[in-house]
């Protein structure tokens, strides 16, 4: 069997349940809370903020992960980061942790927690203490309970982002489910990126591990929409064993299977959060091709869609070969720009916009259609050797703006 | 004789001349085309983009620079940047040099050239030869001319910049002036950074491209508009020795004042271009205290000015204290959050909005007052050492949005 794209999301692996709750921490009238809870006990796996001013959520869970024989349940709320919160921040993971803990019957070092929203603001320890009681009680292994968990958890987003996958291991089915909010790594304030996936394989601790950080640098970390990395950026997979495959100890087929469906649920979100970046009106892909290493191909293409200047031409519509040249540039790697050839492409169609460093003689009135679609890519062929890369942006928008400027309440 | 400020720009010291003229080389109905001349022999420094694609001025400059026994004049143009123009854009500023040669009767090697615009399009080579001519017969040692010739650089800059300062060394009044365009070093399309100073000390190359290289790090290198690097950013300096003064070969007490001098110029218009920055309505300074390092100073500041997210807090006039400490934390600098105090000042008002990494209770209304003001401060105090810096930007706006998602026309 090959892999097979499903619906749904953190509860669509096998022991998952999860819930969604109001709990009135700074929103008032919509969920501000989500619960996803494993029946069985998991290995858990997680990358966190390269920000030195780390919110207390995360310092919480970078011990979980280290140090807990398992985890088992993560509770996240949105409206205020705890984050620039001190002691008192520490202890409201702390109690938190204590009272699902409680509520779920497990222990609490099996408790991750997670954070989004303003910075610097202490969370009402009673209200989410509350709101926990209440997660627990309506949890369940269904659809509908893993959208009301993901709901729970936006911001700025104006759309849930959640994907699942089945692959089959060992003659088991194995699922790989996650949800995702936010605009970016690449975000702070209201747009922390959070993200939970879950899975049913077993898989050893340290593979699950290896395989989350190698394949963030290909998604997650190819993602940006404002360059600004969060105090709060938690990336967790929590794997329950209940598939029943032989648990996976080596790098073998089966490791390769889920690294597969682990990519392609990491790739699905990211690009999910790029095209939902705050204020965005398309999803902005940049390939280069032909680089001479991994690591230059990524430097380049993630220099482009960082480019306040290229993000302004997409919105725009306007295919300005300075800018991408210029950001390309910039991007730390040295290279002859008399080799660079660009291309355009949405919707199927691409058209060369530069050769050998220089632009071509395309037709404009047919570039502006090209750039006015809901995805557009720009393609950097670099004639040095076969190394390739993507990254995902969005356009730099007047809503941007409106959206950053605007009062925190 | 204390460092004196006076009116002007590029004419100011002894024997430089100017102009400005129209040469519709792309924009109508305005000058376009500016000529810096000395009566004299200069010696000349200069700091170029660090862009790996460089426009064909910047390689024909960096020539001069290195190579020929003295500069005399420079020829600039807006409208089209001459960058990714492959051959027939280097053989265009030979092509200008040696005209400018002719009509000012010095060598083609003693003319630098500067262009800003539009990447990837080629310059009409007879216009910009027809503007030579007229430029060699307008030129005048006059304020006038000075300001003729930074109207004529300008492109999306609402202001002309210029400043110029004496000092006395030696017993001689030795004159520093100079004329900038750009919002940034940090801006590409129709925003490069050009920046042309003038003084009549006489000073040996060495010392006066030491000089200018120390200076920038602390000036221009600290201004930031959108974090693009420019393929065409160009700063120059020209020494010709007139004030008469015995001439700078050693670091001596002349070679100080020279400096402090230099830096005023430096600083001076370096803020100039960020409170015009496309779309400012703010000029936002950020200025270290207390760090360990000048470098880790200078990366800190940096980071808080050059990040959207505090760019729209300015725009908002919102205290956002979460957003200072992010940026702070992606900076690339190790350090406890909790040691953190953070100030805001305008107008000779400072309050404190954070303390020990924490949130102060300010006063949110007096807050927004203060960060209403057309120059905004941040000052952070890290607490770790005696080490400061400063870095300047402007505020993100729709209106630079608007400007950047223009058509190219």
């Amino acid at each position: 069997m090959a892999m097979k794209i499903i619906e749904g999301g953190v509860t669509a692996a096998v022991g998952f349940e999860a819930a969604g709750v109001e709990a009135a921490i700074k929103y008032q009238n919509r969920k501000d809370m989500a619960l996803v809870y494993s029946q069985a006990p998991c290995q858990a796996a997680g990358v966190f903020t390269g920000n030195v001013v780390k919110a207390a959520p995360v310092l919480w869970d970078k011990e979980i992960v280290a140090h807990s024989p398992y985890a088992q349940a993560v509770v996240v709320n949105a409206g205020i980061a705890n984050a620039c919160t001190g002691k008192q921040g520490y202890e409201c993971c702390r109690q938190t942790a204590q009272k699902a803990g409680e509520a779920l019957g497990i222990s609490t070092d099996a408790v991750l927690v997670a954070s989004t929203g303003v910075i610097g603001w202490q969370i009402p320890v009673e209200k989410i203490v509350a709101g926990v009681d209440r997660l627990a009680q309506a949890k369940a292994h269904t659809p509908e309970a893993g959208l009301s968990a993901v709901e729970a958890i936006m911001t700025t987003d104006t759309k849930p982002k959640q994907a699942a996958v089945q692959i089959e291991v060992g003659g088991k089915t194995v699922t790989v489910g996650g949800m995702c909010k936010g605009s970016g790594m690449i975000h702070p304030d209201m747009s922390t990126m959070l993200c939970f996936i879950t899975t049913d394989i077993a898989i050893s601790r340290a593979l699950l591990q290896e395989a989350l950080s190698e394949d963030v640098k290909d998604t997650f970390n190819m993602v940006s929409v404002d360059g600004d990395t969060s105090t709060n950026d938690t990336l967790v997979v929590l794997a329950n064993g209940l598939a029943g495959n032989a648990e996976i100890t080596e790098k073998n087929e089966d490791y390769d299977k889920f690294r597969e469906a682990l990519h392609y649920i990491d790739e699905t979100l990211a690009k999910k959060m790029a095209g939902d970046g705050e204020g965005a009106t398309a999803l902005f892909e940049t390939k280069v091709i032909h680089a001479a290493t991994k690591e230059e191909a990524r430097k380049l293409c993630k220099s482009v869609v960082c480019s306040s200047l290229t993000k302004a031409m997409i919105y725009g519509h306007d295919a300005n070969v300075g800018r991408i040249m210029c950001a390309l540039g910039y991007a730390g790697v040295d290279f002859d720009p008399e080799q660079v050839d660009l291309y355009c492409e949405a919707g199927g169609h691409r058209m060369q916009i530069c050769k050998d460093g220089m632009l071509t003689d395309y037709d404009e009135e047919e570039a502006t259609k090209l750039l006015s679609a809901p995805e557009v890519s720009v393609i950097v062929d670099m004639h040095r050797g076969d190394a390739e890369a993507a990254a995902w942006g969005c356009d730099l928008t007047h809503e941007y703006v409106n959206i950053n400027a605007d009062y925190r309440s």
